[in-house]
C-alpha cells in the first residue's frame, strides 16, 4: 500500500509523488467522471497527513468526502473503478476500507463525528488521534457550527484541519468566511514569511527553531478569537501546497495533546490549469470532462427565467447549488432575486418561509438528498403556516454514481406525510412547466420531484388541473399500471410493449393529493403501482393506504425499491439491481395479467 | 386592546402594569399550566417593545415562543383559555392573531424568518421594522447560527433582541454562550454605570445625553466582534428589567436603519420567588404548579440508571432536555456519560454516531417533534453506517396542550422509510424495558417511541423476540385489531369491550420489521390497524403496503390521524376530534364485524 511506502519517502520524493498523483487523478477522473478540482487541491495535504499520522489507528474523518480520492489512491483503492458498479465509491465509506473512519457525502458532519469518536476513545481509555478535515464552505453549515460551539472544552488529541480554498462549490459569501479570511491573509505576515523563507533554510535545527518562531509571530499577528473561543489552539495559516511547511507543522501538532485547529490555504484545481481557472466547472465532471446533462435542471432554469419576467414576486432560493439546479442564468439576470444560502439548507428553507410570509413567491431549488437537512423547517416553518413555498427537488430517485449518501429515495415517504404539502412528479420537462404553474396557483406549500440526467419527452395528453390530477398515457383493457415520476412513466410505457399485454398506463403526476376519482373507478381492476423510491411509505404505499383507509379490498401490487442503501453504479444498473427496470416491470405486469 | 393603551402610559404606569401582568401570568398559568419562568423574565422587555414599535405593522418574531404570553395579554388573547381546546395557543400562531408575525415552537427559527421578512419587505418596497427575539440557548442552534453567519450584509431595519437569561431549559454550557457572556457582564462597566445612575437622573436632556455617552463607553468596553462580524451593530448589555433603560435604548434603535443586535440581560422567573429560585422547575408546569407526570420518561430514567450500571459502554445523549426525558438522576450519577448537546439535535445525533463508531452504545433521548431536526443525521450518519445508536423518542403521538408545533405524529412515517432502522412502540412501561434490551441487542440503529403522560400497565404476555415481534393481548374470533403504541393498545382493549365484539387485539410493538408470520396468518381475516399518528405513511400504511408488495388482497381498514395540523387541547380531546378515541374505534370495529 502506498500509504506504507510514503512513510519512507523524503520530501523530494513526496513532491514527485504528488506530481504523479495529480496525473493519476486527472487520468482517472477523465475516464470515470467524478470530483476533480477539490481533489487536486488536497494532494499535498493528504500526503502530509498520511506521512505524519498513523492511519487507520489514528482516525481521519473527511467532511463531504469529495476530496478523498488521494486517500483512496494511498490506501489501495483502484481509481479506474471509481464510482462504477462494484468499484471504489466516490466518497468515504467504512464498508470499503478501514481507512474510512466515518461515512461522508453530506456537509458539516466531520467535527461532530470527530468529537463523538474522541469521547468514545477517552471513555474507553484508548489512545489515538482524531483528525477531521473540513472545507471552508462546510464550516458554515449549521451542524458544523453546532459542533464548533458545542463546548469550550474540546477533546484532547483532536485536530480539525480547515481546508480553506476560499470557495464553496460556488463562491462563498458568508459572514463566517469573510471574518475568518480577513484575519488570515494578512499581507504583513506573508511579506515577513517570504523574507524569512528566502533568507534561511529550514533543514537544520536553526531552521526548525526559526519555524517555531515564525509560527509564534504568525499566531500573534493572526490571533483568531473565533476558533480560540471554540476551544481550539489556532495554528495557521499554512500554505497547503508547501509540503515542507505542512510536514513541519503537523509533526509539531502531533506532539501536543491540546485540541488544535489547523488552517490550511489551498487552491482548488491546483496543478491542472483548466481546473485552476474554472474550479466550479471542474468540481464534478463527467467522463472526458464533459459537462453533465441535466434536462430537468435546464428546463427548470428556463422556466424560472420566463416566469420571473412575468411575476416580480418570484424569487429563487438555493443552498450552494446555483449551477447544479439550473439557476446560473437566473443568477446573472436577477441577482437580487436569487438567494444562495451557502450549504445551509435549514436557513434556506426558513428564510424562504419568511419571504413567503412577507408576500413573495419563493421557489426553493435543492437536491432530494440535501432536502433531508431541512425536514423540520419544511414541517414547522413552511407547512404548519401553509405558506406558498414551492420546492423544486432535483436528483430525486436513483442518482447513479454518487451512490449511497446521495440517493433521492426517501423524500416521497418523508414528505407526503407532512400536512398541507402537495407533492408532484412530472413525466417530462414539458409537464414540469405545467405542474410548476399549477403548484404555484395553489398558494400553499408544494413540492415537485424530478430525476437527474436526461429525460425523454413523452408528449402532452392533458394539462394537470384539479379535475385531471392524473392522466392516462396509454389506454388498455388489462391491468392498470399507476406510474409516478418521469422514469417510472417512461419505463411503464416500455414495459407495456415488452410485456405484450393490453395494460393501461396512468401518469400519476400528483402523489399528494391522489386522484381519488381515478382510484375509485379502478377498484375492481388489477392494479400495479410503480415508482423510483423506497416502497416503504412511498407512492404505492399511499395508494394502498387510500383503499385501506376506506376499507376497500383491491387487487393491488406495489413495486418500489427495497429498503436498503443503494451503492454507486449507473442509475440504470441500480434500477436493474432493485427490480425497477422496464424488463422487470414487464414481468410483474405479465404476472397479474 | 392593552397594546393601544400602553402607548399612552408613562414609565411609572408601565411599571405598575408590569406588576399586574406578573400577577395575571402567575394566576393564569396556575389555572391552565404552561410556561411560567420564561414569561416572567420577558415582561418589561415585551412592554418596552410594544411601547416603542408599531406592531403589527412592524413585525415581532418570537423564537421558540414560550415567552410570548405577555404579548398575548397585550393583544387581546384570553389567558384563562390558554392551551385549552379552542382557547389561546401556548405559542405564537399567525392563525390566532395578526400580532403573531411567524409561527414558533421549535428553536432557532427567528433570525432566518426575520431575514426572510426583511428581504420580502425590501424587494416589495415596503417599510416596516422587523424584530426577532431570541434566547441565548436558541442562539446556539444550527439554524440560528446559519442565519447569524449567513451574510455580512444584514438587512436594514432589522433588530435582533438577544434575551440573555444565562440559561437554556437547563444550564447552558456552550462555547458560544461563554464567549458572549464573558464580554458582557464586565464588572468595570457595571460599577461605572451604577455610579452614573446614582448620580444623575435621565429625565432631562442632560440625562439623555448622558445615556448616549454611557452607551458609547459601554460599546467601547464591550466591543463584541462576534455580532459585529455577523453584520450587526452591537448594543448592550441592557438590564431587561429596567423599563427606563429599555425604553431609551429601543427608542434610539428605532431611529436608525442599521441592523442592530440588542443584548438584554433578564432573569428567568423574575418577580416570583419560587420560579427565580428554581427556574428549570418552573419552565413548564401543570395546573397548580404541580410537576407533570410522565410515566414513560420516568421509566426510561430508571432503565438507563440500571443498564448503565451493568454496561459501561452505555452513554446518554440529550438536546437540552435532560429533565424532560427523565435523565435527571442519570446526569447526577453518571455526569461523564451524559452528553447534553444543548438545543442542537443535529450535533447530538452525529456526535452519537461518532461515539457508536468508537465502540460505545449511545442512547439518544429526544422528543418526537424535535427529532425532525436531525432527520438527515439519522439517515446519513447513523443508518447508512448501520451504527448501534438507540433513539428513545418521548412525546410521540398526540401531545395535548402544546399543540400544533409539538405534535409527535410524523415520526412513524418519516422514520420507518429509513434503511437499517428498526422502529418499536411498547404498550406500557414494563415493555419499554424489554424492547430497550431487545433493540440494543440488535447492535444496529433502532428507535422506540412512547407517548407523553401517564401510562396504564397492561401486564406482560410475552417478551419481544425475533420470533414474537407481536403478541396477542386479547384473543377472539372476530376481526383482528392491529394496534401499535401504548395508547393505541389500551384503547383497542377498551374498544373491544365497548364494541361488544369478539375481536382479537394484537400488540404490534415492532413497526419495523413487521411480524410477517402473524400478517401472513391473518390474510383471510378482516383486519383493522390502529395508531396515534398520521395515517399517511404510518403503521397502518406499512401493513397495507406489506400485503400490496406481495400482491395479496386483504380486507384491511387503516385507522390513524387525518393529515392536518392538530391544535392544542387535551390529548384525549385531540384523539376524539380525530376519531381516535376508544369509542370511535369501537364503532369502526363493529362496522367490520
Amino acid at each position: 500500500m502506498l500509504a506504507d511506502e510514503l512513510k519512507q519517502l523524503d520530501r523530494k520524493q513526496m513532491t514527485q509523488l504528488a506530481e504523479r498523483i495529480r496525473e493519476e487523478l486527472i487520468g482517472a477522473v477523465r475516464e470515470t467522471g467524478g470530483h476533480l478540482a477539490s481533489n487536486l487541491g488536497a494532494v499535498e495535504l493528504t500526503l502530509a497527513l498520511y506521512k505524519v499520522f498513523d492511519f487507520p489507528q489514528d482516525k481521519l474523518i473527511f467532511d463531504v468526502g469529495h476530496q478523498s480520492y488521494v486517500q483512496k489512491l494511498l490506501t489501495g483503492r483502484d481509481l479506474s473503478t471509481l464510482r462504477r458498479k462494484g468499484g471504489a465509491s466516490g466518497f468515504p465509506d467504512p464498508a470499503e476500507s478501514e481507512h474510512d473512519a466515518f461515512i461522508a457525502g453530506h456537509s458539516g458532519t466531520s467535527v461532530a463525528a470527530g468529537i463523538g469518536l474522541c469521547n468514545a476513545r477517552d471513555l474507553r481509555g484508548e489512545n489515538y488521534k482524531v483528525v477531521s478535515l473540513i472545507g471552508d464552505a462546510s464550516l458554515g453549515n449549521g451542524l458544523a457550527l453546532e459542533a464548533m460551539f458545542s463546548s469550550e472544552d474540546k477533546p484532547k488529541n483532536f485536530l480539525v484541519v480547515l481546508n480553506d480554498n476560499g470557495m464553496s462549490i460556488n463562491k462563498n459569501h458568508s459572514a463566517l468566511y469573510r471574518s475568518i479570511s480577513k484575519r488570515t491573509v494578512k499581507k504583513r505576515y506573508r511579506t515577513f514569511n517570504s523574507f524569512l523563507s528566502r533568507t534561511f533554510k529550514e533543514t537544520n535545527s536553526f531552521g526548525r527553531a526559526l519555524r517555531r518562531f515564525k509560527y509564534s509571530i504568525k499566531g500573534w499577528l493572526n490571533q483568531n478569537y473565533f476558533f480560540e473561543r471554540c476551544g481550539f489552539k489556532y495554528v495557521g495559516p499554512v500554505n497547503g501546497h508547501d509540503l515542507g511547511e505542512l510536514l513541519g507543522v503537523l509533526a509539531d501538532i502531533k506532539k501536543i495533546e491540546e485540541p488544535v485547529l489547523l488552517h490550511v490555504i489551498t487552491k482548488k484545481g491546483k496543478g491542472y490549469e483548466p481546473a485552476e481557472a474554472e474550479p466550479a466547472a471542474y468540481h464534478g465532471v463527467c467522463r472526458n470532462f464533459e459537462k453533465s446533462e441535466h434536462s430537468f435542471s435546464d428546463a427548470l432554469g428556463r422556466l424560472m427565467l420566463d416566469r420571473a419576467e412575468q411575476d416580480a414576486s418570484l424569487v429563487a432560493v438555493t443552498a450552494a447549488m446555483t449551477d447544479g439546479v439550473g439557476l446560473k442564468e437566473f443568477a446573472e439576470k436577477y441577482p437580487a432575486r436569487l438567494f444562495d444560502a451557502g450549504i445551509c439548507e435549514e436557513y434556506a428553507v426558513t428564510m424562504a418561509a419568511g419571504m413567503a410570509k412577507g408576500g413573495l413567491s419563493p421557489v426553493v431549488c435543492v437536491y432530494s438528498t440535501f432536502l433531508q437537512r431541512a425536514y423540520d423547517q419544511i414541517v414547522h416553518d413552511v407547512c404548519l403556516q401553509n405558506l406558498p413555498v414551492l420546492f423544486c427537488v432535483d436528483r430525486a430517485g436513483l442518482v447513479g454514481s454518487d451512490g449511497k449518501t446521495h440517493q433521492g429515495l426517501l423524500e416521497l415517504s418523508a414528505m407526503r406525510a407532512v400536512p398541507n404539502l402537495s407533492v408532484f412528479a412530472p413525466k417530462d420537462c414539458a409537464e414540469l412547466a405545467d405542474i410548476f404553474d399549477f403548484a404555484r396557483s395553489l398558494r400553499a406549500p408544494a413540492l415537485i420531484r424530478y430525476p437527474n440526467g436526461s429525460a425523454e419527452e413523452l408528449g402532452s395528453v392533458t394539462k394537470i388541473s384539479h379535475t385531471s390530477l392524473w392522466e392516462t398515457v396509454s389506454d388498455g383493457n388489462g391491468p392498470v399500471v399507476l406510474a409516478s415520476g418521469a422514469r417510472a412513466v417512461a419505463r411503464a410505457l416500455r414495459a407495456k410493449e415488452l410485456s405484450g399485454t393490453d395494460c393501461k398506463v396512468i401518469n400519476c403526476r400528483s402523489v399528494k393529493p391522489l386522484d381519488q376519482r381515478v382510484l375509485d373507478s379502478l377498484a375492481a381492476k388489477r392494479i400495479l403501482t410503480f415508482e423510483e423510491g423506497y416502497a416503504s411509505g412511498g407512492f404505492g404505499s399511499a395508494v394502498a393506504e387510500y383503499y385501506a383507509v376506506k376499507g376497500m379490498s383491491v387487487h393491488l401490487t406495489v413495486v418500489g425499491a427495497e429498503n436498503v442503501p443503494v451503492a454507486h453504479a449507473t442509475a440504470q444498473e441500480q434500477a436493474e439491481t432493485l427490480g425497477l427496470s422496464a424488463e422487470a416491470l414487464a414481468a410483474r405486469i405479465r404476472a397479474i395479467s
